[in-house]
């Protein structure tokens, strides 16, 4: 994408939704080719019944690499996410290894031994230290782990690590999702690039998927930065309120460039991605934006933004392109239950939206209360993502 | 039904659910029946599109009656909601007038002014206080009410009254109901009738729907025993997690009959009529019951309970017959997002239940955290509430 596509209409690549503002001067790459020091692969290692690639494996080759981990607080974590959280070196991770065909979720101490193998695994054939390797694992849960083929997954994926290896990783590390959801760009003398996968059990705290950014940009406080990133991007999107038990987002950094992020570079990209992520979530044909304003407080704005966000009927309507404000009325008074609020009335909503044919819809309601506002992303709710969920075990 | 029905395996009637316990010696009949000193009525007014009957009317004709009116806490609450709230006598309601084609919710000042004008309407006909005159409506939200046709309709209604009216009258408020849900049961020498609706907007706090009971018992504090029998049905009910801006309950005893009512009596008559609602949920093709237990308090088992029932992927399983116990970890993980919580696996969550034929699944999910429990029944998500409500302005 040229500059100019970047800075008008968005129109392809990682920036086109029209809620995406990625700073001036960003040059779209390839989304095989990574940011320099990183390699990717993606292998199958017989995981998925159909065959597809489940295991993508991640390493930084930089003599320096400093990260940010980001875990759910579901508190039903999957093995892998506290693997991670009690035994990895969070500021210092060097390697990832996914797998996609397993979340390893409810699985027990048999599940805790396998995701230490698996990150074992890993960080022998990575040849780096055990605590230096996060793992990150979706699919069905309650399942043991098939520890042996991932294993051997894990070699064969090492030897085609490769640095044009971004688009198989992403690849590998999908599970509902149609389409695999990376980027790398290049902007003020630094690449950055990420990889992520979304779908289904997707809500805030934050939304349910995996993502992995890396940069040879200096970043001096990786988890600040990344936090600030995900609060705006991935803590903003939902498909169906459900926080998942494997969310998982890392962030590397090598610093071999010499030159910090540009403001609003990883902002924009892992909004684009969670936009990428709600516009593909199970079933979507559409994705709407809900802006509360008016509230008390942000806090209030934002549980009016979720409630709307999360309503069955409200999703319907986007689906049906039905402009119905009083489905918003209802959520919104549904939030706010037992508080004062003034009549919410087609003065006070903006729904004409979901009539419209865009696949990008914009509503809004004004609650009256305050001057504090917040958002958040959605998909409608349909038939296929019923056919999905009723047919699919996960 | 006769009395070893009752007793047994509630086959048929109001009790039939293995969920409801009635107290025995209870003799149901025809829902037709109302009990003694009350009359009722349904007419088409011409709200409903469809020429279905879209008004109902109530009258006490005993010389004393008290009565309880509990109000949905949707803080975008209906005209009507505000008018009963505002200038109703709660504890002295003599007579009800409920119209299912117009919710007149999100209506302004004009809905207020329609509400009241609607209730007066009733209370000219009846020829009672206007204070002791209830409203409730239900139906499209946010369109202006066609006052002048409610006005005849009341007055026809007024005509039709008749002490064999419970049938014609829960015909009259159902909206995108299957089947009208009424009944009347005689025990312990009193009479207790009953009518309701549901279908969509469904969730605690109570459950969205519209419910009307006559007693000729004396009930001495009716306010404390419906809102004990609610807490216990209605209030442990979802379809969709859409807490409506127009729920309404109203009993009315008479004590007439001398007699309180049998112990259990209003409980079960309730539940049963919640467990129809829940049953006939938009769409819905089969019921579950999802009991939290072991956890630290009743607070919490609720929030577990509620966050399973409201799951969009385990409503999905209970329409799939798929026993995914997995979905069921992760909604309680969720529900106590940052708590510390054991593992959740097989041994932990029974979901079998959700893969067998019958048309009620009993599923449980013990937290290991204290000793409290708590439930909740449910509808499945289904392809038909997506059409219901992608295809319908409500």
């Amino acid at each position: 994408m040229s500059v100019e596509q970047a800075a008008q209409g968005r129109e392809t690549g990682i920036f086109r939704s029209r809620w995406v503002h990625a700073p001036d001067g960003v040059e779209e790459l390839e989304p095989a080719e990574l940011a320099p020091g990183y390699r990717a692969a993606g292998v199958a290692a017989g995981l998925k019944g159909s065959g597809a690639t489940d295991v993508g494996l991640l390493s930084c080759d930089a003599a320096r690499v400093s990260s940010a981990l980001l875990l759910t607080r579901n508190a039903a974590a999957a093995a892998p996410v506290r693997v991670c959280r009690e035994r990895c070196d969070a500021a210092g991770v060097r390697g990832a290894v996914v797998n996609s065909g397993n979340a390893n979720a409810a699985t027990g101490e048999r599940g805790y031994r396998d995701a230490l193998a698996m990150r074992d695994a890993a960080a022998a054939a990575l040849a780096c230290e055990p605590r230096a390797v996060a793992v990150a694992e979706t699919g069905v849960i309650g399942v043991p782990l098939p520890i042996d083929d991932l294993a051997r997954g894990i070699e064969v994926a090492c030897a085609a690590l490769s640095g044009r290896g971004g688009d198989e990783f992403s690849r590998a590390i999908m599970t509902t999702d149609r389409t695999p959801k990376s980027c790398t760009v290049r902007a003020g003398g630094v690449t950055l690039s990420a990889q992520a996968k979304g779908a289904g059990m997707m809500q805030p705290g934050f939304a349910t998927m995996l993502c992995f950014v890396q940069t040879d940009a200096a970043v001096a406080e990786p988890d600040a930065a990344l936090r600030a990133a995900v609060a705006d991007s991935f803590e903003r999107i939902t498909v169906d309120g459900q926080m998942s038990t494997n969310d998982t987002v890392l962030m590397q950094a090598t610093g071999a460039a010499g030159e910090p992020l540009p403001d609003g570079l990883l902002d924009a990209v892992l909004l684009g991605l969670a936009l990428e992520i709600v516009a593909d979530g199970e079933g979507a044909t559409r994705v709407g934006r809900i802006e509360a304003r008016g509230a008390a407080s942000v806090a209030e704005a934002e549980l009016v933004a979720r409630a709307v966000a999360n309503s069955p009927l409200v999703k319907t309507a986007l689906y049906g392109r039905d402009p119905n404000w009083g489905r918003i009325a209802q959520a919104a008074g549904m939030a706010l239950a037992g508080e004062e609020l003034a009549e919410l009335g087609p003065d006070a909503i903006e729904a004409g939206a979901l009539a419209c044919e865009a696949a990008e819809a914009e509503i809004s309601v004004t609650l009256g209360r305050g001057d504090a506002a917040a958002h958040v992303y959605f998909s409608d709710l349909n038939h296929e993502y019923v056919r999905i969920n009723s047919e699919y075990t996960s």
